[in-house]
């Protein structure tokens, strides 16, 4: 494959269906944008979007928007929208709050449908990741240690380790879909069957694996999901998130969230809380507008192809891109973190070099913008939609170059984003 | 009062010395709104500003906005700004997540706070109003019944009962500032006093009171404050909402909802948390940026003008109605829900009337905006930063008009938002 041309890269990119998607994206000239792992780029739609409902909709129509433009029913709306992209049923996802918050609802739900199983006295671990994005242990941590039953986290710190770690103590798994440094995928299904039959539940958290891979929750029985929106589904800087909650567990879906967007009838001011029936009960307060409708323009890209379609260009990008870069810059120290293999793959590859935050700096000075990420580890992410086969050969070409001439600073200050 | 002309309101408007400041708002032309109580109008610089964020930042400089944008200083940024309108010093405050969600954190410190208070175990009662906002009763009852503590809520049904409802089983005063249906204003300063000499903590909710009326935190030695960016602070639909914790209190606030932005190091991403000292620990996870960053072209209204001069202007303005309704209009029957006192009234006005919704819906169509709550009471808000004098003249000559013609659909069906 390292012989591999720039002009092989442009036949690939004039063969590649998706291509035509990426004319629906605002970026910047010259720039190779293998980030949006982190943040999204901006769909062309989004600002149109945006002074629609700032001009239009709260300007103009003020109050009466709730009702009229539908602010009200916009995170079952999004959540609909976005449903088919994670195998997920009509009315089972809504968009709304933080992933962080979203998800101390999902965890709080989980324990509390656990404290009907057998012998629930007996369950106290909560298993995940010691590499899991930390927000996701944070949260976990601060709902645990409030509630103070005696529930206490076990790290793992390597996947395979979760088959003995997931036993008959364990109340939940909690884990992130495709590791956010190494881009590790975790094989949804069998995690999930090997919980259900130790007797645990499984909270998924997708947000580098939504619009990213494909996921299909309902077919790996999968129990709670949250994600992100501003990664792959491109929705704006901070946009809000997602949950998934399936049919069969959404009567039991009680969280300590309990705000008025979650009531049965939000507009009777009833001064006692009672659950709306459905996925409704997952929201909590009023949501952001502006950064909510946002979201549907990036939806709206990925309904015009398809998840397996976009798996597709996206192991092709990540094929190439390891390949160009051991084949093209071999004699350096770059030790590649993500899987080979493509079933354990998201769509990003990450390698470590001694002087790693030096040279992806190096990097986004030439155009070529990815991150980093301690220790020591370079990561790029590939978003099919927009992401072209020659950005990838010329992203590998100007890192060779970089290496090459050791233009990086190497006592550059550390001080990493997001 | 009732002897002025619609002549002597016009002089008001040419003497008010907010009158300039209306030109800072998008209104529809032909609309009285009188509903910036639930929806604040558009600042014209929001739609500049969305699309400085949309483009610029989020379209051209993608992730570098994190810093380079100060998207991630935006909370505190926003907060600082905010923090001369309700009594708070630098640093006291941050504008995030939701009202709702805000309040969760709120009352889950005061509680952990509370455990040290002597004979905690004694004090058991939370104290609010029947008639508070629902969300925030929703949200102390969420709470409580998962801390499975024995904490109940004591609700009160009038604000007369607080001083005996107040006592050494309370351990949480939970109170809105400015009732949203009534309009009363509570006495901030004697209740936390009260509250105080009792033993018990005070949480206020400043949805209706931050942009509306003088507040000073501070003075009141209160002990927490959250509130809403999208009422009088003109902030958007939606906008993230903000929460206010006192220098002396930082060190100990505690609450389950640690996620990463709250974290000591965030970008160390280690596998454990860690609260950061000072106001930041009040926050969770990433923020909505387009809908916050669009507060800032609130505040900087608020920036030209004080509260002292704000409250002047509300209570002619709400005084003004009052007497214009009552005396223009005491033939039908219109009841004031309002308290007369200055000194117990926000910035809106309300009245009650049998046909309450059908007049409400029969005032919006004829171009004044008020909102309807439950019972029967017509609620009309009043913003100084973009009310006129002639405003509330030609708003009550409607409504005398529509009273005196019965232009109104008695069997409408009620279907009141938010």
């Amino acid at each position: 494959m390292t012989t591999l041309t720039r002009q092989d890269c442009i036949a690939l990119d004039q063969h590649d269906k998706l291509a035509p998607l990426r004319e629906q994206f605002s970026l910047p000239d010259g720039m190779i944008y293998l980030d949006g792992n982190s943040l999204g780029a901006q769909p062309k739609a989004a600002q149109q979007r945006a002074q629609d409902v700032i001009q239009q909709e709260w300007g103009t129509d003020l109050i009466k928007s709730w009702n009229k433009a539908g602010w009200f029913d916009l995170p079952s709306r999004l959540g609909n929208l976005l449903a088919p992209l994670i195998g997920a049923k009509e009315n089972e996802v809504v968009v709304t709050d933080s992933t962080s918050i979203n998800l101390f609802k999902a965890i709080a739900a989980a324990l509390d449908i656990q404290v009907n199983n057998p012998e629930h006295t007996k369950r106290r671990t909560i298993v995940t990741e010691r590499s899991n994005f930390p927000t996701d242990i944070y949260m976990a941590e601060g709902l645990t240690r409030w509630l103070d039953r005696g529930y206490r986290l076990h790290l793992v710190d390597s996947p395979e380790e979760l088959s003995t770690a997931i036993n008959q103590e364990t109340a939940l798994v909690m884990l992130t879909h495709v590791n956010y440094r190494s881009g590790y995928l975790h094989d949804m299904q069998a995690i999930t069957a090997h919980a259900h039959a130790q007797g645990a539940l499984c909270i998924w958290d997708l947000a580098h694996s939504a619009g990213a891979v494909e996921v299909d929750l309902n077919a790996a029985h999968a129990d709670f999901a949250v994600g992100c929106c501003y990664k792959y589904l491109n929705g704006g800087p901070g946009a809000p998130a997602f949950i998934w909650v399936p049919q069969r567990h959404q009567a039991h879906f009680n969280h300590p969230l309990s705000g008025w967007w979650g009531h049965a009838t939000p507009f009777s001011m009833a001064p006692s809380f009672e659950a709306t029936k459905g996925i409704r009960r997952a929201l909590c307060g009023t949501q952001p507008i502006v950064s909510l409708a946002m979201i549907e323009c990036g939806l709206a890209i990925f309904a015009q192809t398809s998840m397996a379609d976009i798996r597709l260009k996206s192991l092709a990008l990540t094929d190439l891109f390891i390949a160009l870069a051991e084949g093209r810059c071999g004699h350096h120290p770059l030790k590649l973190v993500t899987p080979r293999n493509q079933q354990q793959r998201g769509s990003q590859a990450s390698f470590t070099h001694p002087h790693g935050y030096a040279v992806v700096q190096a990097l986004i000075e030439r155009g070529v913008v990815g991150d980093y990420r301690e220790p020591e580890i370079m990561r790029f992410g590939f978003t099919p939609l927009y992401t072209r086969f020659v950005d990838v050969w010329d992203a590998v070409e100007i890192l060779r170059d970089i290496l090459d001439q050791q233009s990086y600073q190497v006592d550059l200050q550390r001080n990493a984003v997001t």
